[in-house]
């Protein structure tokens, strides 16, 4: 008798994180005077606005809200999205060029799915986003990291020096998670000149673009000539809308490889749910407003982060951005054991940039991520002295 | 400038089979007096019932419904699975033993994910669902056929012989998509035997439980012992309670392959949506004398389908069950061209064989699959003078 095996390549891959740092928090009882702050994960703790949660409640009451839909999306919402992004990027993108997905960490998936497989390679800037980590390893697919410098920003020379014949993508996220950054326009046409000269896939996960300090197209890649045989972008419903709990996101590119995305999603999911549909729709078309508003309150927040972290001795802060800030510590100690005694001894969970940077990497150890989009600028007084208090 | 590649092992899966039958639709003008049958897939058209709209209604209103929920699913609606699994199969079955996924699909992705890379090999009966093919295709992992006879029922020592030392897992579908076969309690036995002796994964995807025609349990695999090591149970929440456009599924196993389960989950879409976890949960409480009501009406309907292709000259039912009729059709045609001459001639949509076996598989090309469930006793005695007037 004897038990089934276990991939190899799974069992090489660490456990969710964020799954690991709750897990830190069972068993701990904080103090009245010191109820827990929880920074760790950038999700809206909040509902959708109201009109967004009646039109939820709306769509439960149409038939045709319950059954499969199309494996690529709605075509309303695709159209939407087409019709959107276009003017936003200054780009000409078709509705056939948008696959509307079960959540921003599907359509990474699916965009690495069409373009490597075990054996090859991919390139990612470090600190990364843990998830994309995890779908490489799963994948039996070499991540190669780029590790950005104290400015959080990857090097294309760096990046072309990395690539070989088994190198089919380049993985960039921005505003970016974990570390707050905005990349310049200057990054994204640079990687973006290598990769198409390279005929590698540029994946470019822009989750968090609507909490982009700047205005205007936060860069030009859709008016680039042949974008779709290049670019892949990413992007997620959840932040905007606060939809975490409905998994809608979406993926844009070129009509060949979306036709491959298709059958990935198809043998996935078959097709998003419907009521996440019809939410994101909505908040497209009716709350661009409520959007600007929300995005003004981050910009205020990453300010108030910004004078708390300033104000901290021997902290400095490296990024900030998004829903982000990123720090190094000024403790001699890595910053897996820091997070675990900061729940203990300040009720504060952040997480450690070990959880951003392959095993053994020093730059992990001595800088954490704070998810501030939850915190008011009470809550990240609050944070700053407890951090100033370790 | 290049564009970026396609990963071969995706350009070589095929494109997906309902997509592809419903593109046949495209363009056709059906007369009025003969409208368009369309019994190509395993899906219940009408909404959810009443009370169970009601309740996802009244989820939209609480805001913990809109935010991230565990990786593996709400405790709650775990919980429920466990009770009601162990009850119904005769064995031991602890929430933590049970995963909620976004759809079947999702829980047979994250499966083979947990067993094989790319490399290995995964024996699989003939004719079978297409997704699984998809999946293990794009992963690089070969799919072993094992053909089935003309009784539809997969032979444990035929599978033994397909086996060698990188076979990691055997996938069983009952009752039987495409074919509509319940398999009985010994052939699941030997199977359960045999992968157990073997040290491979037994995936049993029991998606149509729900309309079994035997009363009782299935099988007693969750009472075997050490079951938790052999065994992977695939359920989805689609049919029984019309939530095709929910996606909430499931997978129950032992604790040390659920950890990897859940590394799975977490990188694929974080967690299973809110809404369709409550209206599961919702159904489970509540709608069991409602579900045994479509159980009849499903069991009289396989009747009705019977007896129209009982008295249908040449036609041949080889299996009857679930959702599905599986025949051999009387013509020196194969069955893809076959299927698409009746959408023409006859206005009638039904998948051929050819979807359901790998490529050249002569079973494939002789049969058709009729996902008959949609239709009542006038509908499939239409489908009978459509079939009878080709």
């Amino acid at each position: 008798m004897t038990d089934a095996p276990i991939n190899p390549a799974l069992a090489a891959t660490f456990a969710p994180p964020v799954m690991a740092a709750r897990r830190w928090l069972e068993g701990v009882t904080f103090p009245p005077e010191r109820p827990l702050v929880n920074l760790s994960q950038a999700a809206p703790v909040d509902p959708p606005p109201a009109p967004l949660r009646e039109a939820m409640g709306e769509a439960i009451g149409d038939p045709s809200a319950h059954i499969y839909g199309p494996v690529l999306g709605q075509p309303d919402l695709r159209a939407e999205i087409a019709a959107r992004w276009s003017r936003a990027y200054g780009g000409e993108i078709e509705a056939a060029q948008v696959a509307v997905t079960s959540g921003c960490n599907q359509a990474f998936c699916a965009a690495i799915a069409t373009l490597a497989q075990a054996g090859d390679n991919v390139i990612v800037p470090t600190p990364y986003y843990f998830n994309h980590a995890m779908w490489l390893h799963m994948m039996g697919i070499e991540l190669r990291p780029l590790p950005c410098g104290d400015d959080l920003l990857p090097d294309p020379s760096r990046a072309a020096a990395l690539m070989d014949d088994r190198t089919r993508a380049i993985v960039l996220v921005t505003p970016n998670n974990p570390t707050g950054k905005e990349y310049p326009d200057g990054v994204l046409d640079a990687f973006f000149e290598l990769c198409q000269s390279g005929g590698l896939g540029l994946i470019v996960d822009e989750t968090y673009r609507d909490f982009d300090s700047r205005s205007g197209a936060p860069h030009n890649l859709f008016a680039c000539p042949d974008w779709q045989g290049t670019l892949i972008h990413l992007y997620s419903f959840s932040k905007v809308f606060r939809l975490t709990g409905h998994r809608i996101g979406a993926l844009i590119t070129g009509a060949r490889r979306m036709a491959e995305v298709e059958k990935v999603l198809d043998t996935m999911t078959i097709c998003p749910n419907q009521i996440g549909q019809r939410a994101a729709l909505f908040g497209l078309q009716h709350l661009g407003d409520w959007v600007a508003g929300e995005r003004a309150e981050n910009l205020r927040r990453r300010k108030a982060l910004e004078e708390v972290t300033d104000a901290l001795e021997g902290w400095e802060r490296l990024g900030s951005g998004a829903y982000f800030g990123y720090l190094r510590h000024p403790f001699d100690e890595p910053s897996d054991t820091l997070a675990q005694r900061l729940v203990l001894e300040q009720s504060l969970l952040i997480l450690p940039g070990t959880m951003f940077v392959p095993e053994g990497d020093p730059f992990g150890g001595r800088t954490v991520r704070i998810a501030f989009a939850n915190a008011d600028a009470d809550g990240l007084a609050e944070m700053g002295r407890r951090l100033a208090a370790l």
